[in-house]
């Protein structure tokens, strides 16, 4: 978020007080991982390469601000320490991820598991989660583990979900958002809880911020789709076409598949194959096209702005403040991002 | 632990009274486990296949039942739930060693990456460590999560220490033991501390049970690797030979390696590779043979003795109890087994 531009002039000192305690949670971040022992080391230091966009941090900071008792209230101990915990997970489900994808490059660097071996990776992984949990306990507060447990939980019940159902071209929509509620939306929404929770909200204010972040992580997820199957390469920052490549349905797959006719559907189903296959001739470009014949990627764009409206409906619990205001910002900058 | 015979008639009941209590740490095992999806449901079924020894839940009751107050007390909710934590944890290592040894028997029965895949048995592995975190923090402890925070942690550096040194002919005995104090003793020393722990046992009652877990957990795995050079599979219930062929240096190949002469040395490094490279007409047998040559099965059969009396010692703090004798008991049997 750092990298946030055109955010109107009475955001910036919210903005500028956020990239302060964000370098504060980068430090508590690094400070975890340090270990006596040079083989581990190392392998964390090769972590910080793949610090990214800090989301989940971001969200749990802001919910912080956002639900203190009054405004001359800062952000406390905790709430660094919660944020640095959320990426940790999140680290932890992308080295593991890119095990599973074979993955060779992310955010521009080689992965763990190309420059070490899938061994050390899945390791790395381990520890990365074993640390987060051993941070999150450092607050003494058995709430902050038991979201965390159970975000964690959640997000492998998707990932088994994802797995389970992968080249089926019959899921549907519902079966579509069971795996993104669980895989993206469970830690996006428990970060949002917890940045609640550091602040003492009340309980339905909590459960208001977790339902926010569930539905932006939905709209987030559909971008992330979106941009697989129309973004470009340079501006992404990652390979695309790698959903059709790993067999992944997709939103505008999976609607289209529901919606085309007969023909179409058997059309499409033999251009997954062969994008899955990486034959030569096709690319992501080609099913970009047979959606847009059942206006599918429209269909998921319509969706991720619904979801946006739907996650800033669920702040209204939350009295008017900067905070409040640059969290609707970034909520509608998911769908308009282009990276 | 169920299995053990030639009890002292005056440990019996203590035994029988453990038997239930393990049966109600499956239970909470089995609860924490329930899915609302069946995919993720059918691969924790397969997980009750693994149960074995139950050493770290005995531990752990055991531990809890010899620091009560008073004799009359029993053992209360947070004794079964954390010794179903720390074999959930166990699990979990099982589950993510598999994948990494590709191997394909695991207590007699395919392994989850055999039947599965890498990809399924990776997620399991990491929905495991989630639960057994999230059971944790159902107890409200945050000391306990702690500890099993820490334990994980550790068990993740001794592999990647291990994965660092994998044929690295010249590691000493204390690389050796860095490794193991990490990879084995760290979750057995953190059972025994947990029913410390929850039994409301003092401090430095508690350091003393985790210092007996380290040491029992040293000797256990020598005896795991003596029992690797020199067991019948038939009796053992897992391959044999399987150090060498997955390029794990154990305590007597480490001491012989020190201690042979040059030619010795180099004829034992050359059986070594002909072992990892699973040449015919080789064997452990081969292996054990040439150890014995400098002593070194003897030596580490010492160690593993050794180790057992430097754990009893550390009973010395527990005032004399049926439950302390067991454990004095089970401590001798680790380096009894055949299995």
């Amino acid at each position: 978020m750092h990298a946030l531009l055109e955010l109107p002039e009475n955001l910036l000192s919210v903005q500028s007080f956020l990239a302060d305690k964000i370098v504060e949670v980068e430090s508590r971040f690094d400070e975890q991982l340090v270990s006596a022992l040079p083989p581990v080391s190392a392998l964390c230091a090769h972590i910080e390469r793949y610090r990214g966009k800090m989301l989940r941090p971001t969200l749990v900071l802001l919910c912080g601000l956002a639900t203190r008792a009054d405004a001359s209230q800062t952000l406390d101990a905790d709430h660094i320490t919660l944020a640095a915990v959320t990426e940790m997970v999140h680290m932890a489900t992308l080295v593991h991820d890119d095990v599973l994808d074979e993955a060779e490059v992310r955010r521009r660097g080689l992965t763990v598991n190309k420059l070490r071996g899938n061994e050390a990776a899945v390791i790395l992984g381990d520890f990365l989660i074993a640390s987060s949990y051993h941070l999150c306990s450092q607050t003494r507060r058995p709430e902050a583990a038991l979201v965390i447990g159970r975000a964690s939980m959640d997000m492998c019940e998707g990932e088994l979900l994802q797995l389970h159902h992968r080249e089926n071209f019959s899921i549907d929509e519902t079966t579509y958002e069971a795996i993104v509620r669980r895989k993206t939306g469970a830690l996006i929404g428990a970060s949002c809880r917890l940045g609640g929770l550091a602040s003492g909200a009340a309980a339905e204010v909590c459960d208001a911020l977790d339902a926010f972040g569930l539905h932006l992580g939905a709209a987030f997820q559909i971008q992330d789709d979106l941009l697989d199957l129309t973004g470009r390469e340079r501006v992404v920052g990652k390979s695309v076409g790698q959903d059709a490549k790993t067999g992944k349905l997709t939103l505008p797959v999976i609607h289209h598949l529901v919606n085309a006719d007969n023909a179409q559907r058997l059309e499409t189903v033999r251009l997954l194959d062969l994008l899955a296959e990486q034959a030569d001739g096709v690319d992501a470009r080609d099913l970009a096209g047979a959606l847009d014949t059942t206006g599918s990627i429209e269909h998921a764009r319509r969706e991720a702005v619904d979801r946006v409206e739907q996650a800033k409906s669920c702040l209204a619990c939350l009295g008017k403040s900067d905070a409040k205001s640059l969290l609707e910002f970034l909520t509608k900058a998911v769908v308009d991002r282009a990276f």
